[in-house]
C-alpha cells in the first residue's frame, strides 16, 4: 500500500490525457508526461524518462540520433493503463520525463563520460531511468553509472549481440561493443547476462565466442523459434536471478517490417506480439533502469518504428513500476 | 438455384477482367464494377459497394476521409473469383459502386443525417450496403438505416472499443463513440454483438463497463491469443446467431506492420492472414451490411494498407454475396 | 534603448544554442524557447509562440492539425539572429512557446470559442500572439480577440481569398470563410485588408465579388508578376498603413514545390525567396499578432513545409519583436 | 455566340462542383467531369479527355503508366473557371472523361495500333482530345489518326528533343523516338513544328542534327534563358501559323523540384509559373489536340507531379475551349 | 575436402568485411563481391550473381527493373556466413558479380534472346546463376538455357502460378507466363515442378488447370496454412528429387507487410521467418541455378523489400555453394 | 590538340552509352565510368572520381555517409556531352570512378588522416580530384593533401560559412570548421577564397568576422540578389585569379525545394537554374580539384538531391576537363 505522501507525490505526475485534449496537441513529452529538469527529480520521481539523441557510434545507417524526438512524438498516443496486464504505472511510481542528455554528436568518448555523469545523481538518488536512444552505443555509459557499486544482470533483446571487440583497426567505442566494455570494466555481470534474438549473417564463426567464454547465455532467433518463447523468457528470468537487473532492448530485435527504420534491420525477427509478449514475459524481476535503442525515424516513412518503440516504452515503464512499488513495499515492510 | 432472370440480371453487373484490360487502366471504381446511381439501384442489384469519405469525427490523426478513393484504387486488383473458398460472387449477387456518399467535412450531425437519408432507401430495397469509410463513425449513422425496424446484430473487428461516452466535456458524436450511441437508439442489439481484437492502452479501468453492462461480448488481443481464433469465431457465430447481422472492420484491428495507413494504430494486432481467417470464419451468416473503415491513406506511403482494405473487402463480399444467395434461396424456397 | 528592468526580464527567454547542445536535441518548443504556462505569460513575455492544432473546418484534404508539432520540430533548427536584416528578436522582446489551445477537433464552434477565450487574456496583457496553425479557419477566432476593440487591419499572404459565405448549403465555418466572418462581426476592417497571392482556378466568376465590395484590396498572383513584389508590397503598407494590423500567411501561398504539405496546394506559387522578401518587406509595421497555418505534415514526407513554416515564423517572429521595441519606444517616449 | 442548342448540349457536361460535396469525394474522373463511352461522344462532346496508361516505351524508369489515374485523381482539385485568363472552358465546350485507351502493356506495336484506331473515330468525329499519358510515345499514334489527312503543326513543350532514330541496335518504337516516326510517316510537319525547354547532357554532339534538317525550330532551355519566353512564345506562334496544330507537353520539362514524379527528370527546367506561362501564350492558335504526358506518380511521394500535370491540363483544357469555340463561331460565320 | 588449387582459387573471391570498411561504403555489387566479365567467368569461378533490370513483361505495377541495383545495395549488408545454419558460402565456392544482362526494356521477344544467349556460356562451363530480377518472365530464358540439354526441376514459390497462356488476346510473353513456355518448350520438367505459396483472387476457376494437367503439385497457401510448412517442404524435396533442380522465388510470395515493393502484392503471404524456413528447408537438393524476382523498389519507399530479396538472395547462394561443393565432391569422388 | 597517345589512352576511359545499355542497367560507378583501383590510376587518368562516405562530424540531422552510394546511382542518368556548353568532358580528359575513401564512422581524426593520405598520392600524380560526400568536413582533408605544397584559392558555394571555431565547448573538427582548419594550417589562402550564397539565421552577430578578418570574400544569398549573378561570379573570378583552385559545392546551396536531401537545410537558397549558371560561370579558372558535399538521401524519398547532385558533379566535371586540357596545352606549348 502506497502512503498518503507518495500518493499525493505520485498524483503530481500524471500524463495528460486525451479524453480532455487531443493526443496531437502541446508539445511531445514522452506519454505526456510532465518536464523535469534532472536536477529536480531526486526526491520528486520514482522513473526517469530521459532521451540519448546520439548515433555517432554508428557503424552502419545513422538517423538513431533522432529516436528521441520521434519516440517523443509517437508516445504521446499512450494511455494511462496497460489493458493487458491491468497495471497503471502512474498510480505506482512518480514519472517525469527528464529531456535529453546534452551529446556531442562528433566525439564518442566526450559523450560517454557525458552519459555517465548524468546518470549518476539519478543512480545516486534512486531514480530508475528509462532511456530512449540514440544507438547501442549509449547503453554501455548508462551500465557505467547504474553498475557503479555492484554489477548488475542484463536482459538484451537485439538481433546482434553487440559484444564485438572493436572494428577498422582498433575504434573500441562502437555501437557493436557496449557490452563487451561494460563486461570489461565489471559494471555488467556477464554470468547474469542473456541475450534473445540474435540472427542474421556473422563476419566469423566465431563471432559470439567471447561472450560466451564469459558466461553470457544467448539464445538466437532459431534457437527462439525452437524452443518457444515461455521456455526462453523462463531460462531469461532464471539468469538474472532475483538481484538488480537492467533491460535493453533493441527496436531492431524485431522484423523490418514491424520497424523498418533502423539502422542494421535483420530479416527474420521478432512480431509485434512476441516483443510485446517478452516484456510481459518479465514482470516481477528487480529492473533497475531500461532502454530503447537504434529507432532511427528518417529510415521509416510510416512510422511504425517509432510507434512501436513508443508503446514497448510504455510496456516496459509498466515494469519499472511494478519493481518500484515492490522495492517500496520492501522496504516499508522492512 | 438461380433464376434465368436474375441470371441474365447479375450478368449484367461484371468487373472488367485484367485479362482483356490492364488492371492500371480505366476509372477506379470499387472492384472494376460498373458505376451506377444509387437511384437507379434498386431492382437493379443486390450489394452496393459505397464511399463515406468522411473523417470529420476523428479525435486522432486524420486522413480516413481519403479511404474510399485508396480503396477503389487499390480494389482493381482484386479478380473475379475468391481462390480459397471457391466463391464467385459476381455470379451470386448484382453488384455495383454506387460512389460515395454527399458527406459534410465540417458538421458530424449533419454527416449523420445525410449517411442515414442515404442508407434508408438501400434498406428499403434490400439492397446490401458495403460501406468503404471513412472513420469509424459512419458506421453509426449507417446502423440506424439498417436496424430502423429491428436492432440488429454486430460482429466488430477492431483495436478499440468505439464505445465511449464522449470527450472533451460533452462531445458525443466522435469515432470513438458509434455504437454507444447505436445502443442508445435502439438500432444495435448488444446481447447479440461481439469485439475482437481490443487492445493497447487504455484511460481508465472501467473504459468498457458500460458496454459489458449491456451484455456486449468483448474478446481482447490476448484472449484471441490464448483461445485461438477458431473458438474466439465460433463463440462470435453463436453471439449473434441466425437473425440479422451487420459486420464492421476496422482496419486497425490489424497490426501496423501490415496497415500503418491508419488514425489510430494500435502494436499488436492481426496479421493478414488472421483477418483473412476471421472474415471467413463467417461465412454462412445472415449478414445484411458491412462496412471497413478507418483507411487512412496519406499515412502509409507504401500503400499496404490500402491494398489490405480492397483484399477485406472483396473477401467480406463474397460473405455479402453468398447471404444474398441464401435469402433469395430462402424466398424461393418458401 | 531597452531599460535595465526590461533588459533583464528578455533575457531570461533565451532559446537554446545549438553551439552548446545539438539542434536535434531536448524536447521540441518553438524555436528551442522556454515553455510557460498563458496563464504565467502576462507580466513576463512580450511575444507568444501559441499552437492551434485544429484542421476540422477544413474542406479538403486534413493533416494542419498536426501543424503546430511538426513546425516545433522543424523550428529547432533556427537561431538567434535573422543574418538578412541584422535583427536579434530575442534581445528585443520577451518569447515563448505557450503550448497548444485546447481545441476539439470534431467541432468547430467550441474549437472557436476555446480559441477566443484562450487568445483574450493575451490581448489584454498586450502578449502579441505568433500562432502557428491549424487549418486557416484558426485566423478568424484570434482576429475576435485581437480585434474586440477595434477592428485590425491585415495583410494576407495565400492561394486563397477565405471569404466564402459558405459551403454544403450553409456551413458557415470553415477554412474558407475567416475573413467574411471576421469583416461581419467588425472585428476586422475590410478598407485596411490586402490580399496577395491568390490564384488558381475558381468556382464562379464573382466569388471574389463579396471581398471587393467591402473594400479589400486583391493583389492576384498574375498582379503580383505584372507589377513586382516591392510595388506590391508598398501597395500593402499603403493600405494598412499606421494602425494596428495582423500578418496571416497560409503555407499555400507558396507553390507546391516549396510547400507540398498542405490540403489544397496551387501550381503557381511564391518561391520561398519571394516569401521571405514579402515578410522581410513589412518591416516597421504596427504589428499586433500574426500566424503561420495550413501545414499538414503528413502530406510532405520530405518535411520541406514544415521548415518553411518554421523558417517563416520566426521572420515573423522578427516584425513583431521589433513592433514590440517600437511600442515600447513609444510609450516610453511619451 | 453559342446557339440555344450548344448551350444546352454544353451545359450537360459539368464538372460537379466541390461547393456542393468535397472534391475528394466521389469517383475520380478527370476534372469530375461526367464519364462517357467514346462511342458515345460523337455529336455530344466537342473536348474528350482520354487517359493512355501506356509506359512499355520507356527507357529509364517506368511508372508513366499510373499517370492517367494519378492525374485524374490531383485533377478533381481544379475548379470551373481560370482565374488568371476568366475562360470558362464548361461554358464554352461540351467535356467528358472517355475512359482510357485499352492499352497491352507487353506490346507497344499493338498499342500504337490500339490507340491510333481509338482516336480515329473522334478524328472524324472533330472530337478534340486532351490525352494524359502514359510515356511520350503516346503522342506518335495519336498523331497518326490526328494528321492523317493534313499533317499537324506541333507546339513541343519539353526536356528532351525525342527525335532519336532508335536505341538498342534497331529498336525504333521508343518514347525517345515518336516525332521522327511522326515526321516520317508525314502526319506531322516538321516546318511547323518548335520544341521549347530542351536541355540536360546528351549523348552525341549531333543528336538534333536529323530534326534540324528537317526544319524543326528547337528553343533549348539556354535559349530560352537568354531570350525571354515571351519572345520564344511568339516565335513558337509564328512557326506553326493559323494552321491545325498539336500541344504536346511533357511534365519533365518542369525543373525536378516541380515534377519529381517522373522517369527521366533533368536538372534546370521550367518553374511552374513558367509552365503555366506558357500554355497561357499559346491562346488563340488553332489547336486540334494536345496531351500531357511522362506522369509517373510512385516516383513523386508528395504528389506535386500528379497536382502540376492536373493543372496543366486544365490550362490546356481552357486553349482547347476558346479553340473550339472559334472554329464554331467560324463555322457559323460562314 | 576442397582441392589446394579449389581452396586458392575460391579465396581469391571474397566479399570486403564490414569489419575493414564500412557497408555503405564502395562500390554496390552484390554481397560487396568483385565483379567480373562474364567471359572472364569460366575456370575461376563456381556461381556467378547476375542481375536482370528487366520489367517489359509486367502486366500491372512496373518497378523491378529497378530491382538488381536495388538489390545490390542492400545485399551490401549480408555478411561471409550463416548464422542459422553454419555455411559460409565463401569458402565452399567462388562467387563473383557478373553484373547485369544488357536487356532491351521495350521488346519482350529481343530480351529473352539476349538472356539465353547471356547464360548460355554460364551453363556450358557450369557456373551456377543467381539472378536477380526483374519481373517473373525472366526466368523463362534462363530456363531455356540451364534445361537445354536435360528439362530441370523446379521449386517455384509465389504468390502466384505464372502458368497462364496469355493476356490482351494473344500475348503470349508476359511475367504470367514464364512456366507455361518453359514447360511448351520442354526445360522445364512439369512433373518435378512444385509451386508453394499461391493465393489471392483468381480470373476463373480453372486458372490452374492447364498447370495440373501437365503433373505439377501445386501447394496454395490455404494448404501451407493447414498442413505446415515442413510437410510442405518434405513434399517439395520429393517432387523434385535429386535431379538437377532450379529455385525460382518471388518475392510477392511474401505477404506485403514483409515485402510492399513488389507489383502485384497480395495479402495474407508469408512471413520473413517462413521464407527463410522455405530456403533453409531445402538444403541438399541437386540445385543447379536460382533467382529472386519482382522487387520493385519505387514502390517500398522504407526499402524493406530490397533488404528482404538480398537476404533471400544469401541464403540461396549458400544453398549454391553447397551444392557446387556436394557436385565437385561427387565428381572428385568419382 | 591532343597528342594520339593521349586520344588513345582518353578513349579508354569512356562512360557506357544509355543508347546501347540502359541507364538503370549494371554496377552504379559514378558516370557509368570504368572503375579503378587508385593504385592504378597514376598515369592512366587525368580525372579521378571518390566518394566520402562520411557524416561523422554532421552536428544535424545526419545521412551524408550515403551520399556517394545515392549520386553514383544518380550519375548513371548523365551522358558524355554537356548539352550547355558543348563540353565533352570524356574526350578531354581520360576520367574513371575511383572507389571510396576508407573511413572510419566513429572517429573524424583517424578518417581525416585516412582522406589526407588517400588524396596524396593522386595529388602526386597530378589527377585531379572530383569528391562526392559525406559532409562538409571532408574538404579539410582533400584541401590538406592539395594544398600541401601551395596554398589553394577556393570558390565555395554553401549556405554556411563553415568557418566557426568549434562547438560543444572545443570539439574543432565538425562540419562547420573545415575551412577554419584549413586556413589555420596554410593550405587554403584565404585572401584567394570567397563564398557565395550564405542565407539563414546565425548565432551570433560576429559569426563571420574571423572569415573576414582573413581577407575572406563572403557574398551573402541577399547580396547575390541584390547585385545579381553575373557580378558575383566576375567578382569571384576576379578572387581566385588564374593560380589553382578548388571549387567545393554543398547541396544546401541550393533551396530545400530543389536539394530537400541535406542535413540542415536553409529556405531561401538558389535554383537548380542558378547553381547551373554558378558552375558554367566558372569556366577556364584553374581548377584542381572539386566536390559535392552534404547529399544525404534518406532525407529525400524522391530523390531529386541525388539527382541534382549528379548533374552538379557532371557539370564540374566538364570544368575539371577543360582545366586538365588547357594544363596539358600549356605544358606542350612550354
Amino acid at each position: 500500500m502506497l502512503s498518503e505522501a507518495d500518493r499525493v507525490r505520485i498524483a503530481r505526475y500524471r500524463p495528460q490525457s486525451g479524453m480532455a485534449t487531443p493526443r496531437f496537441s502541446g508539445l511531445a513529452s514522452f506519454m505526456r508526461l510532465p518536464v523535469l529538469d534532472p536536477s529536480e527529480a531526486p526526491g520528486r520521481i520514482d522513473i526517469g524518462l530521459v532521451g540519448i539523441p546520439f548515433d555517432g557510434a554508428t557503424t552502419n545507417r545513422p538517423g538513431a540520433r533522432l529516436g528521441p524526438r520521434g519516440v517523443r512524438e509517437a508516445s504521446t498516443g499512450t494511455r494511462a493503463r496497460n489493458a493487458a496486464t491491468g497495471v497503471a504505472p502512474y498510480e505506482l511510481a512518480a514519472c517525469a520525463d527528464l529531456g535529453d542528455v546534452p551529446v556531442n554528436p562528433i566525439d564518442v568518448a566526450a559523450t560517454a563520460r557525458a552519459i555517465e555523469a548524468h546518470y549518476r545523481p539519478l543512480a545516486d538518488a534512486r531514480i530508475v531511468p528509462l532511456s530512449i536512444g540514440g544507438d547501442h552505443f549509449v547503453t554501455y555509459p548508462v551500465l557505467r553509472a547504474l553498475g557503479n557499486a555492484h554489477p548488475v544482470g542484463l536482459i538484451h533483446i537485439d538481433a546482434h549481440g553487440d559484444t564485438d571487440d572493436g572494428q577498422y583497426d582498433g575504434t573500441r567505442l562502437t555501437h557493436g561493443t557496449p557490452f563487451r566494455r561494460a563486461i570489461e570494466d565489471g559494471v555488467l555481470d556477464p554470468r547474469r547476462m542473456v541475450q534473445i534474438g540474435l540472427r542474421g549473417s556473422t563476419d566469423s564463426a566465431d563471432e559470439l565466442d567471447w561472450a560466451l567464454a564469459q558466461g553470457v547465455q544467448i539464445v538466437p532467433m532459431e534457437a527462439v523459434i525452437d524452443r518457444g518463447l515461455p521456455a526462453v523468457l523462463a531460462e531469461a528470468r532464471a539468469v538474472v536471478g532475483t538481484a538488480p537487473t537492467y533491460l535493453s532492448f533493441d527496436i531492431d530485435a524485431l522484423d523490418p517490417a514491424y520497424a523498418p527504420g533502423t539502422g542494421t534491420p535483420e530479416m527474420g525477427g521478432f512480431t509485434s506480439r512476441e516483443a510485446l509478449q517478452i516484456v510481459r514475459g518479465l514482470r516481477g524481476l528487480d529492473l533497475i533502469g531500461a532502454d530503447v535503442v537504434e529507432v532511427a525515424p528518417p529510415l521509416d516513412p510510416a512510422g511504425v518504428t517509432a510507434l512501436t518503440g513508443a508503446t514497448l516504452a510504455f510496456e516496459i515503464l509498466c515494469l519499472l513500476a511494478e519493481a518500484v512499488d515492490t522495492r517500496r513495499a520492501g522496504m516499508e515492510g522492512d
